[in-house]
């Protein structure tokens, strides 16, 4: 009844960007991302016949009622599945600094899908933890899988065709990711209100659907040639893309900040100078840049001289999920 | 055969993006803009029969070749439309700095067309002078009327409903528009390109003619009620609308620079702490604000006391097409 997991953070190449279903978390495209090395959530999760409530402590601290709420919805599907009614005890540690511009759910629901999964002793595979991983949070799909990892939206109503599948190895083809991090100002729309607001009120949403699934093609078939303009290129327009739809939303809204123009230029003059980097761009205003592993210092340097920029993180393609020994989290919480 | 004219430049609020006929300079949609009091152009013009080709006399100095290509197939419609054939001296004051990011082709090609119309001793209405003025630079179409101006694009192939039309005259609704200066780069894609690309590439564009007409209403509407704040939020909104099209364009671009995110971003401060202002963009950094006459000193000391601003230039509605005496230019030039 107790087991502990580890799951890397991801980031998008090609956006996910609006639900189809908002209950089910299902996409209305397909999404590809690279799972990092850098950035992790550990998870030991214990069910317990005595407990009234679940305990969820996150980096040593219990969280607060709306945390422990969402944790529990989540905890009741994964229940649902098995069914179980026991209560769990959650304890988790974040290594995804919120500062570094990542969000920590895509860990943090992977993480906690497989630990429960295993805890309760389902033997499940990567489409079963991929598809239970999404009804946390849509990015926690694709961090089940180590390396090149594509969301295949799917078409069925309950969600059954809607899952990650991995396209190719972490150490199959290495490149560098910095994520750039700006003078932080708060976030004024989160992005599930983002997306919302943008399949309701976008004139552009139609267009971004028309070409998304093109740009999967595309990316999929630059990362297995191991094409990295290809695969740069793409991931560059279809981030363009992403945050173009938002500008025709009602109200019009932008992530974007003048740092952020700043680093997308300074990207473009590196390729100026012949330097192979693009970047793309989540709903936040940091900047994360994809190079070849032999230009990250000179991309770095360049990026570390402006103003704007507090902070560069490196990563590169990392694991999957992983199971660590039991062990590895001390689970007793003086309960 | 020898006339004298000025011509003001405008601000679209809802803008031109996009041709129908590249020939013709026949849009793809309707736009609406103010004239303003503050760049002008001041244009003599003489036909005279011993010229074997046109001279063209700008700020006092003679353009080169390729702006006098330019001026002799424009003159040449005139003439074609007259049928006269005689060369013509053009002189042309400009005080339209290129520097305030406003293009003097509005109200350069305004001018000449209602100058040399008058000096071949024709009285054209505004309607007939606004499609002459069209074949010249689509801004120009209108350039002709004072105050709060619509383009009307038409349906006709041969363009002949394609004119402008005054909504309202300049000096009944007071307005402040702010030109903002910031430390000029070197526009990468012209606006002529920029349109082309949009309308061949960008998934975006029909979502573009989609809501535009709407915004025209919209606009219309506020300035005939004098409504400021639903003027404001449908010239923004249109304006984001436009630079949302050339983000998915292929290769995508953008006119904004950091400074353009600046002073978006001040902007929608302004208003949170209550000072109606709204901005727009034209295809350049530059951005051009607009607020009540009340708030104007307000708006420009809080845009002063950004670095990345260079200079601000006050604007108000200003005159359409006003003819002058002959005198006024001294139009021998020792030929």
């Amino acid at each position: 009844m107790k087991a502990v997991a580890q799951a890397h953070t991801n980031i998008a190449l090609i956006k996910y960007w609006g639900k189809r279903d908002e209950a089910l978390f299902l996409p209305m495209n397909s999404s590809l991302s690279i799972t990092l090395d850098r950035f992790y959530t550990t998870t030991g999760v214990q069910f317990c016949k005595d407990l009234s409530k679940d305990i969820f402590m996150l980096n040593g601290e219990l969280v607060n009622e709306q945390e422990l709420a969402k944790m529990t919805r989540f905890l009741d599907i994964i229940r649902n599945y098995a069914g179980v009614q026991e209560h769990a005890i959650i304890n988790s540690t974040n290594k995804v600094p919120t500062a570094a511009g990542f969000a920590s759910s895509a860990s943090g629901y992977a993480a906690v899908a497989a630990a429960s999964t295993k805890a309760l002793g389902l033997e499940l595979g990567g489409k079963e933890l991929s598809m239970l991983a999404r009804r946390g949070s849509g990015s926690a799909t694709r961090s089940i899988f180590g390396g090149y990892v594509e969301w295949q939206k799917g078409e069925r109503e309950d969600g059954s065709d809607s899952y990650a599948k991995q396209i190719l190895g972490e150490k199959e083809w290495g490149l560098t990711i910095l994520s750039v991090l700006l003078e932080s100002k708060c976030k004024k729309v989160s992005s599930r209100e983002g997306m919302k607001r943008t399949v309701e009120t976008s004139p552009f949403y139609s267009g971004w659907l028309d070409t998304v699934e093109h740009d999967i093609y595309s990316a999929k078939e630059a990362i297995r040639n191991h094409d990295f303009d290809q695969l740069g290129k793409v991931s560059e327009a279809n981030a363009l893309k992403m945050h173009a739809t938002m500008l025709g939303a009602t109200p019009p809204f932008t992530y974007w900040q003048s740092g952020t123009l700043a680093v997308m230029e300074r990207i473009q003059e590196l390729r100026e100078e012949g330097i192979s980097a693009y970047f793309t761009i989540d709903a936040g205003p940091n900047v994360k840049v994809l190079c070849m592993p032999n230009d990250e210092e000179r991309v770095r340097a360049a990026l570390l001289h402006m103003s704007e920029v507090e902070d560069i993180y490196s990563c590169h393609p990392g694991p999957g999920i992983t199971y660590l020994p039991e062990s590895t989290m001390r689970m007793d919480i003086g309960y």
